[in-house]
């Protein structure tokens, strides 16, 4: 069985997104600029955040994601709603997203199938974990639903990129999580954003 | 003038101190793990974690400090409290403590004197400064005092001791700073602790 990982943007403050989320500002008001490391990764001195952006979805078999990552439930199931991405979502394989209300496996283009466990978050990874096989399986968001596994000591590694703004408000990656300890294992830097991966619990 | 420069261990979550600070516990229970880095620092692969812990008062001509971080007083001065450090406290320079009571001047061994300010920080700071001269002024802690420097747009560089633990609460370094903005200019990394060295407010 593969490893199981998350990777997330966080502010300076461990906020994930900002108040006031919507299919506008899927980040929240001025959340947008965690998402703004993604962009223009070719200039001079960004070839880690080039690294990084590339090969977040290496070695990973299947996703699983929290319902407001997906999106399109609001007292009942809009069935119009095929997710954020497109026709083609970016996730290429089986993506398992946690929610209190069925609906039908949804498959996309290029590989990508969201299926909707509404069965816990346990379930959920087990799930993903033998759609992954040997491959890992990353928890893709948001903060909540990676704070829930890494609560339940689900998580192995934890690659967060520190963006440099504070934003006061918001989710927060961290809350909930006291005495979670860590181990960074790499850390890649630029003027734009600070990449640091951690093992979690390591002598857990 | 000198740049206004501080520096900082938090833990992942942003605290730099744990409650149930006493005497015995000056960084509260639990909260010692923030200090851990600076010891053994002679191992394999903590050569920049050595480097870091040896220049932290490089340049500084004088430091500003908040009365619990130096201690002393309850309801009235403890005229024996010479502060945490003994004879010889590390500064060797002028430090100015933000306190609302007064106190005569304190000389100690080796260049250091606290000086004690109750007309609040921007005064503590021009006294710092004037002492400075050329070279920097350090706001050495704790969390309250570094973060109401930094939300008067005081603080030019921020040098953070990113703690991989999550201490769940105590004194968090960015609370009511939304809006700040920063940019890494700087990180040291090794497996116990991450150092980032932030320009405050790039384009202010």
């Amino acid at each position: 069985m593969g490893i199981v990982k998350s990777n997330l943007a966080i502010s300076l403050d461990g906020f994930s997104s900002a108040p006031g989320q919507s299919r506008d500002e899927p980040f929240g008001v001025g959340g947008g600029r965690l998402t703004e490391w993604m962009f223009e990764t070719d200039l001079p001195g960004r070839e880690g955040d080039a690294m990084i952006r590339g090969t977040w979805s290496d070695g990973v078999g299947a996703f699983v994601m929290g319902r407001h990552m997906f999106g399109g439930y609001a007292g009942e199931w809009d069935l119009s709603w095929r997710g954020w991405w497109g026709e083609d979502p970016p996730y290429h394989a089986p993506v398992y997203v946690l929610t209190h209300h069925e609906r039908a496996p949804l498959p996309m283009e290029g590989g990508t199938t969201f299926h909707f466990v509404t069965d816990g978050i346990e379930a959920a990874l087990k799930q993903a974990q033998a759609a992954a096989g040997e491959q890992a399986v990353s928890i893709a968001g948001g903060a909540t639903t990676v704070r829930q596994y890494l609560a339940a000591g689900l998580v192995d590694e934890l690659l967060v990129h520190v963006v440099p703004v504070v934003l006061g408000e918001g989710e927060r990656l961290w809350d909930g999580l006291g005495g979670l300890a860590a181990e960074p294992t790499e850390v890649i830097a630029s003027p734009t954003v600070t990449h640091v991966r951690y093992r979690i619990n390591p002598s857990g």
